[in-house]
């Protein structure tokens, strides 16, 4: 009888959500030492796994695993993440702040409240490059809704190709290219829109680094909806300082929350948001718990099981 | 022989654009007796008229005509609008809005500002209500648009149905419906967004009264890119003021620039842009003048002409 153990904030609301799907066989419980199976918040798991000696499967409710990827963790389960669940509110939120950029939003707030009848001219997205960092499910979503606004799609990934709405791909490679440049830097060069949605692994540190930033032209905007540790701030506080960089978005940090001293703080052209460009809805998640639960009792493979060893 | 005269802002630029497209037999014109199209802004083409002796088609660069289906002008030429090419650009500016507003993003630039580690929790469009006030070719590249966000979508037209996007049309009654009620509150009622995309008409005057206001939801957003004749200004700002709708966002005004002492400079939650949501780009407006131009040639029925009457 699998035995399921809810690790979640929004305990009470899953515990509703899953009960209400009546699912064949499963027994909710509350002890650890009894169950096989754990859905939740990654850090709440990683706190209990010394007590889950059972434990078969964790459905993380979050996309980043870390606290459970980490090397001084058990990984004698199976490790299934969030994902498909965030594309759709991560592209409004980027797509919000393009548009926000682009349509010269704050500009014409000031202009409005300077009470002056003004018409700085703003663009258009149809034409402009998007360059994407990372194209998983998350960065397929925005590579649709750039092409639905007729951009230009560039993709840097690993190795994989899954969206054909990317126009190019672009990967790491071995060495750099006869003109010393890398293919990260082909990727990056006049790009209008450079998103970044990697998560933290040891190969992500610090890739938008002065080096990246300095390919991009002054008109661009750099926005990061992945983790943190994939920019060099203070290069980036720098760039920006610099007007060498039209803005950035950041919805995350190197270390959260962002301390009281950080340059962030006092950065021209600079938006921050704190890591809400994307929630969990437990409705979405239930969705995929249950889809996976039905492969779980078949002992059929799950779906979006994590490499610890990649960390994703 | 054909003879074409300019009459734009952008003429230089017109001129270059069109002499590049080589159109058999065309010669442009600088003398308005000689020629028999002209290409331009609506109002420089009103100033020509009666020195246009010749003139037998008028294409306006822009979808607005008012000044030229004014009943004291002449009728005796065919008139062609810009229609198809503002619904990229309008598409882009009202969707920034509406993440701008979803989004929280000014609500976030303060909490930045004063140096807050804060998440206010912010919407997504899925699931939300768009009502299309007016569902021509702007209107229906808001729908893709809308669709693309997965909202629903219900559209409020004279008679057609053109766009598939939309999950519910409603049309003028002859008379309320028993409960009272006509079929533009039962189109507005629970809207999240509602968008007027309306021209300029004596159809189309004050559609969007106090009536109309009072049953939108209070977390509605209200949204102009039509013509300003469409609102009902002073009950527009009471609503705003009484905080009965969550904001206004304003791209056209009954009288335009709005006056120095109008009320909007100081209502609440609302964003004025002026007159600026979709430019005329020259490249799109010389591809639809060179199509009819072909038809013109052949003597084909020209595309998007203007029925006086109704003006549009």
């Amino acid at each position: 009888m699998p035995k399921l153990m809810i690790l979640s904030r929004d305990g009470d609301e899953y515990q509703r959500l899953v009960e209400s799907a009546q699912l064949p066989a499963l027994e909710l419980t509350s002890d650890p030492e009894a169950s096989d199976i754990v859905l939740g918040e990654p850090k709440l798991i990683r706190d209990a796994l010394p007590r889950l000696s059972t434990l078969k499967w964790a459905q993380s409710i979050y996309a980043g695993v870390e606290p459970l990827v980490d090397p001084a963790q058990r990984r004698d389960y199976i490790l299934t993440n969030a994902r498909d669940v965030f594309g759709e509110a991560m592209s409004e939120y980027v797509f919000g702040y393009i548009l926000f950029q682009e349509k010269k939003i704050l500009e014409r707030i000031r202009t409005q409240q300077a009470k002056q009848w003004q018409r700085p001219e703003s663009g258009v997205l149809r034409g402009k490059t998007i360059g994407l960092l990372g194209v998983g499910s998350i960065g397929a979503h925005l590579a649709d809704t750039a092409k639905h606004f007729r951009m230009r799609v560039r993709g840097f990934t690993r190795a994989s190709e899954t969206s054909t709405q990317v126009d190019k791909y672009y990967h790491p490679s071995p060495r750099p290219s006869p003109n010393g440049r890398g293919s990260l830097i082909e990727f990056a060069e006049g790009l209008d829109y450079l998103v970044s949605v990697l998560p933290r692994t040891k190969d992500t540190n610090q890739i938008v680094d002065a080096n990246l930033l300095n390919v991009l032209p002054p008109q661009a905007v750099f926005i990061n909806v992945g983790r943190g540790n994939a920019v060099d701030e203070p290069a980036l506080a720098k760039a920006l300082s610099e007007a060498r960089l039209a803005a950035a978005v950041l919805d995350v940090f190197e270390k959260e929350p962002l301390p009281a001293n950080h340059p962030f703080w006092t950065t021209p052209n600079l938006y921050m948001t704190f890591h809400t460009s994307a929630i969990s809805y437990p409705e979405d998640m239930t969705e995929l718990f249950i889809e996976n639960y039905r492969l779980y009792i078949e002992d059929k493979p799950l779906k979006h099981q994590v490499d610890f060893e990649r960390g994703y």
